[in-house]
């Protein structure tokens, strides 16, 4: 599991006083770095290959500006080219937000999925998150 | 069922070259604004009643800067104290995603969730979305 | 001068009530399509051309989420290589925001500036904004 | 001065494949968090009291996905109701962006700005930034 700790931003609040919903999708993007890291070492994007096929994200409770959050992130499951991730998102000892997102592993420029490789599959493992 | 057109905006993109996938929440967000409506006539926040439970959503096909999106958005199902929207995101005749997120009618003061009032519950069912 | 209408995500407030301040330069770049379509005409990023030197915003009145605002986006002086947009930010008839970027004709292979060519020059003439 | 560090986000990034300009001054307002909390100690809305009036930003150099950021903000300067803000962007040892931000002590409730107290002064001379 990944543990990635977020500062909130004033500008990730809202109206009603609170971190705005659609900001946790982006802190769980964000929470992912390593993993993305998996497929592309330096991060650049001249070889991309994660394309994001599905999230979910249940909001359980309200979090402020005033304190730092976590996320953990970590593998759940890996198919023959696809995996799922796991995410959580902890503020003040309070579990605030849980998730899964889906990616595969996509070929940008046949435009075609691919078998997650051995050697990327171990590296994927390492992250288990149950 | 709702229809709201976006103009997607350069800092929308990724360094893939396509809309970055953590704006389609924020888009579908957008396309609920006469939903926020009914429960909030003024869009201020005094007393703002909504709460979002669960966001879901499916990523089919890639979303690029150069075209309008549409944002197709409606009721799903009504419950007690919460409703189910559904969502679509079109661009150039092509289904991009696809999601449904629940709102709980919530009362921010005494931390509690209300039942949809009946007046409240007709203005919801106008925007079937099947 | 172009004109481009822009409705407030709740997602862009904060916790004051407002639309937060750095929503303002993003709606700004929301404003420039058109003058990013004249040097990049299919709006993909294989020959993109511009990179912003400076940008300057003065608040001037509260934004909220209640009405659409109006982005006006024009040009006011064209140099060798660079030229500066006038962007002004108004709501219900309020001015809110006004600002100037400045950008570069920039070529991202060669890392270096260059030029304006005159037929460019004439299109930007077009949305001159005084 | 204060130093932030922060972890850009992929979606942070745009087409170019560049960090988009919009999130510097997203990055600057992360930056001032101890500045709000001179203001506000809870950093909730209650009694929120800064009021930006203007922003100016300076874009010096390339910023990439790959490595972390360091914002440095202080104050540099403090007249009556206002104060200027000096803030730099730095990543593997290039200065990529500069700029400034002026807030007003102000009233949300009388909306009028008022002086800006001794004690508070003091504090904010704390982070003097030259």
């Amino acid at each position: 599991m990944i543990v990635t700790d977020i500062t909130p931003r004033v500008s990730e609040t809202d109206g009603v006083g609170h971190i705005n919903n659609v900001f946790v999708p982006i802190w769980f993007e964000a929470g992912r770095r390593e993993i993305f890291r998996i497929f592309s070492p330096k991060l650049d994007f001249k070889n991309w290959r994660l394309a994001l096929v599905k999230v979910e994200v249940e909001y359980v409770d309200q979090i402020y500006l005033a304190n730092d959050v976590e996320i953990r992130t970590g593998i759940e499951k890996i198919g023959n080219s696809s995996f799922t991730i796991k995410e959580e998102l902890h503020q003040t000892d309070r579990l605030c937000a849980k998730g899964k997102s889906i990616y595969v592993n996509y070929n940008f420029r046949t435009e075609k999925s691919e078998s997650i490789p051995e050697t990327t599959r171990k590296k994927l493992e390492k992250y288990h998150f149950s």
